[in-house]
């Protein structure tokens, strides 16, 4: 398959592992983008509710976000923390089930499993719906769009990660200086400006509005604020994807993606307080984004600031990317404990675990088609499952520095402890401030994707129990089966099947169901072609059993003479050797009946142990 | 299936055979229909051509449906004569097969086929036509009516020719019944009126027209009304259907149906004259049947006239019985000389072959699905396969004579000889009448099937070749074939897979692909569960094999291993022993790998006759 390895790569040997894992600087667009690309809407998510204020509103932007950055920083210091205890990679499931117990491991992992799969379809429509809103003409085509960059994701993502990394080191550095140049150029200008820069092009002019500020807005204002806080877990689930040393070139990632969040986050809450930058009402005419505003204020609107707006874009839509690094790894960890399928557990050709990409990619798919290509609604799911997973984690890493004990132990507790508090606050604050306007989907699937991970573990449970070793092999016992072999006219097909029986057992019955009234014919044959040759060879002649059948059936009378034999016999094993004629074109097929088939699906649904099926095939 | 019982009867045990056939009257429904009902489409077909002559034209009616009468009765007393001498059924397939050689036969065969499919479609749509035209807001649902009557006659034809029969009985005496009334009563009349007789209902006035009549006309007109005479081959085809004395009774009903059509298409030309009715414009406002304004004018439009007309509609509807009659008995025929797949043999729950009617009502199925329910342009297309079978089936016969000899041979051979050279004109008349209107679809497809069935037969006597038995069975070379047993991990499945080879054979082979580099494991409890136990029986320790597999494939090792292994071992047979995993639920199928039986699906798909596949089901 040269076009395929050609699209996806060779396949990599088990030896080849170390050569395909990825440095620091790789590591920010494999794990970071999602983290990054956070910067786009969550200011604009918290702006927007603050729309009602007016220009009034807009000067509560720097201490929401500065809230939003200390929660940052006290995640960061706790998954800096998590990444020391757990070198194999901590994702917030291994966190919590190896510390909280089996339940709260599930609550993360269903709540990350449903983020990642949101991710995925959030960045791409998200994408798409500002390619569409740019060139309207490819409206009715959202969808198609939609599922061309999921396939093109999925095929560069199939190559591994290494080539992920450098694939999107682009665009992502692209997106980064961007936006540093953006916001270190307005604040020279504002410092210049002693706090009240000109714009270059004027942002709408806001109106003064008399509303209040009320708690409840407030915490509505910081809840979507938050959502510029998903993706931070990436990078702890992925440590196993780093160079050597493991440990450290994460935490560099990590560092670095943070840095890069904090800075956009505190950046661009100045800026806007300085330019009077408000969001607009989106889905309206005039609807523009924050970071449009600000980029044409600061710079002007030449080709750096297309340049700008290009690279957020192109940084959305792969954001989705970290979904297709993070979701596997995910996936193996639960199956590992047997609360998935184990397919989650094969290496694919290219050392990806690639059964969690396809049911990434599926349910994305599902995702997309559903709502059309269309998923905005979908934003406010994201920050439960994240804040959730952080909360988790967080007290599990409070629960295994107590565990260990010794020396700064409950210096590392207070962080995590002060981290889970403050996610954890945020989560009930977010939880309530979105309930009706969709958090109350996530609050049904969580419980039922728990139920499901449950369900498969009792399974696989059962399964072990069933086919746990006892002990050594018993050796006793070990008598030649009973051969039943079904033979309809005399024909080298059942000679074959004779002679193999033959080889296998000296107790062999021939059974031929009489539905077409030829009992003189096949009786004859049997005679002439078996009774001479065995006699000859003075062995005994293998008994010829002819079954009636009034009605014409075959299949019937030969299941229930079967299951008459397995009850007389209960100390021997009884094997049906089935010939069977193997066409060598597909439409040869109707040409042939298809009984022996038959035969053997109906021996399968009886769920005899003690019967086994042989095939014999006759290949034409 | 008490409900699936009451539906198409319960199964009919093969000695039950003789209960289920029927008498000559009886026969009259089964197989007659198709012949009865071309009265109502024969003369209208031939009037309609006669438009253009306007009242000249209708004159012409009387000597035409003369010589058609005159070549039913030739093609009658032929028939008879076929049914002499075929006491087992000699439809043309049959006589021409016998007499002409494989090559007529199929040409016969293939005709016939087409025919009886387009019968069942055309009967069928004709009637719902009507009964669209009569209650116009069934328009939208022509092709479910359609479908909904081919399932009910379907369910009726699966309970066997005798219930068939009965069922059919009312709506046949009711339709002979009513169209012999209106005959005798018009033709009474006309004698009383002096050929001049009043109608009672006036016909529409026809036009005075100065159209010559021409021998291309005249040539037309003759091959359109020639369709009145399809569907008289199907008693000769039938007659192991009939009671003792088969030929007895199959000749009776073919003399009943044979006489009832002659009187029909007599009364009608006659009547059609002495009233002066002549066809008008099919498809245009004011369209009125050729039967209905016969009816009309001789009884009047009360509650009779409806009777008829309803009756007329059912008949053409149930024509599309014959086909079910037929067909499967033709199909049978052609698959005993193996140029259909055998399943046309099997003789179904109710003594039927049943493979015959599924494969008609497919057939007829998709073409009313193709053509949408409206399949008025097949019926030319009819006449060309009928006559096609008429004339190799007398050409056949007068063969049959000739090879005969004996006593009246000659005068035999005469009636035969004149009956194919008339069936055989005729055919060309209306092949060359027909050939652009539709003819050319028949041209195309009767070689296509023909075709088909020497590919057939092509097939089936290669297979009958290679499975032909050489002489008795051979004893020598019985060794113990080798076994190879692909391991997993040691579990309660591998023990059972190693007990069930150790009592087929003493050469085993376990075979591990270490894919997950779990060496040191396999190797381990290997040693510690079967080389203890046999070492303690004194038996020599199976070996465990290796297999390295640097890509983590599975089933390639496996199977490169297998080819070599049965390279090395050219004396022996390979059994390679599958354990598999059966699952209790078909949901759990994905939390199971299908390696065991995609193994199993490869092994076969390498058509290696030394390699076996023995299934070891483990039942969950």
């Amino acid at each position: 398959m040269p076009f395929f390895d050609l699209l996806v790569g060779k396949p990599l040997a088990t030896s080849e592992e170390r050569a395909e894992q990825i440095g620091p600087i790789a590591g920010i667009p494999v794990f970071g983008l999602d983290a990054l690309s956070s910067a786009a809407y969550g200011p604009e998510a918290a702006l927007t509710l603050l729309i009602p204020l007016g220009l009034m509103g807009i000067a509560h932007i720097v201490p929401i976000s500065m809230a939003i950055i200390g929660l940052l920083a006290i995640v960061y210091l706790s998954y800096c923390q998590t990444i020391d205890a757990y070198p194999h990679g901590g994702g917030s499931y291994t966190v919590a089930s190896e510390n909280l117990g089996a339940n709260a491991g599930l609550l993360a992992a269903a709540a990350l499993m449903i983020d990642y799969i949101l991710n995925a379809a959030v960045g791409i429509s998200t994408g798409v719906g500002t390619l569409v809103s740019a060139f309207p003409r490819l409206q009715p085509h959202t969808l198609a769009l939609c599922l061309l960059i999921l396939l093109v994701l999925t095929l560069i993502n199939m190559r591994g990660v290494r080539d992920t990394g450098s694939t999107f080191l682009v665009p992502t550095c692209l997106f980064v200086g961007t936006l540093l140049a953006v916001i270190v150029i307005g604040t020279i200008r504002t410092i210049a400006a002693h706090g009240h820069p000109l714009p270059i092009v004027a942002p709408p002019r806001l109106p003064v509005s008399g509303a209040m500020l009320s708690l409840w807005v407030l915490a509505k204002v910081f809840a979507s604020g938050c959502t510029a806080m998903t993706g931070v877990e990436a990078v702890s689930n992925g440590i196993m994807a780093f160079r050597e040393p493991k440990q450290k070139n994460a935490r560099r990632t990590l560092t670095i993606i943070i840095f890069l969040l904090m800075t956009f986050l505190a950046g661009i809450a100045l800026l806007c307080r300085a330019y009077s930058i408000g969001a607009t009402e989106p889905g309206v005419a005039g609807y523009q984004s924050i970071l449009s505003q600000l980029t044409a204020a600061v710079i002007g609107r030449g080709w750096f600031y297309y340049l700008t707006i290009a690279s957020i874009l192109s940084v959305v839509v792969l954001s989705a990317n970290t979904s297709y690094a993070d979701f596997p790894r995910l996936t193996r960890a639960i199956a590992l404990n047997n609360y998935l399928p184990h397919v989650f557990l094969i290496r694919g050709r290219r050392l990806l675990y690639s059964h969690g990409i396809y049911a990434l990619v599926g349910f994305t798919a599902l995702l997309l088609i559903v709502f059309g290509g269309v998923t905005d609604r979908l934003i406010p799911l994201f920050a439960i499952g994240a804040f959730l997973a952080f909360t988790l984690s967080q007290a599990g890493m409070v629960m295994h520095w107590k565990r260990l004990g010794g020396g700064g132990a409950n210096w590392r507790m207070a962080v995590n402890g002060i981290g889970a508090v403050a996610t954890g606050i945020t989560l009930v604050v977010v939880l309530v401030a979105k309930f009706t306007t969709g958090a109350w989907i996530t609050a049904i699937l969580v419980p039922a994707l728990m139920s499901v991970m449950v369900a498969v573990r009792h399974h696989y449970d059962g399964v072990a129990r069933e086919v746990a070793v006892e002990g050594p092999m018993r050796m006793e016992n070990l008598a030649e089966p009973l051969i039943i072999i079904p033979v309809d006219r005399w024909s080298r097909i059942s000679e074959k099947a004779l002679r193999f029986a033959m080889k296998l057992s000296d107790q062999v019955q021939a059974v031929h169901v009489d539905a077409e009234e030829c009992y003189e014919e096949v009786s004859r044959n049997w005679q002439q072609n078996v009774g001479g040759p065995f006699a000859q060879a003075g062995r005994a002649v293998p008994e010829l059993v002819f079954l009636e059948s009034p009605y014409r059936f075959v299949l019937t009378p030969l299941l229930d003479y079967i299951g008459k034999v397995e009850r007389e016999c209960p100390d021997r094993q009884i094997a049906v050797l089935v010939p069977e004629l193997v066409v060598k074109h597909w439409w040869q097929t109707p040409l042939h009946n298809q009984r022996a088939r038959l035969l053997k699906v109906l021996l399968t649904v009886q769920r005899n142990h003690r019967i086994m099926v042989i095939s014999l095939p006759w290949y034409l």
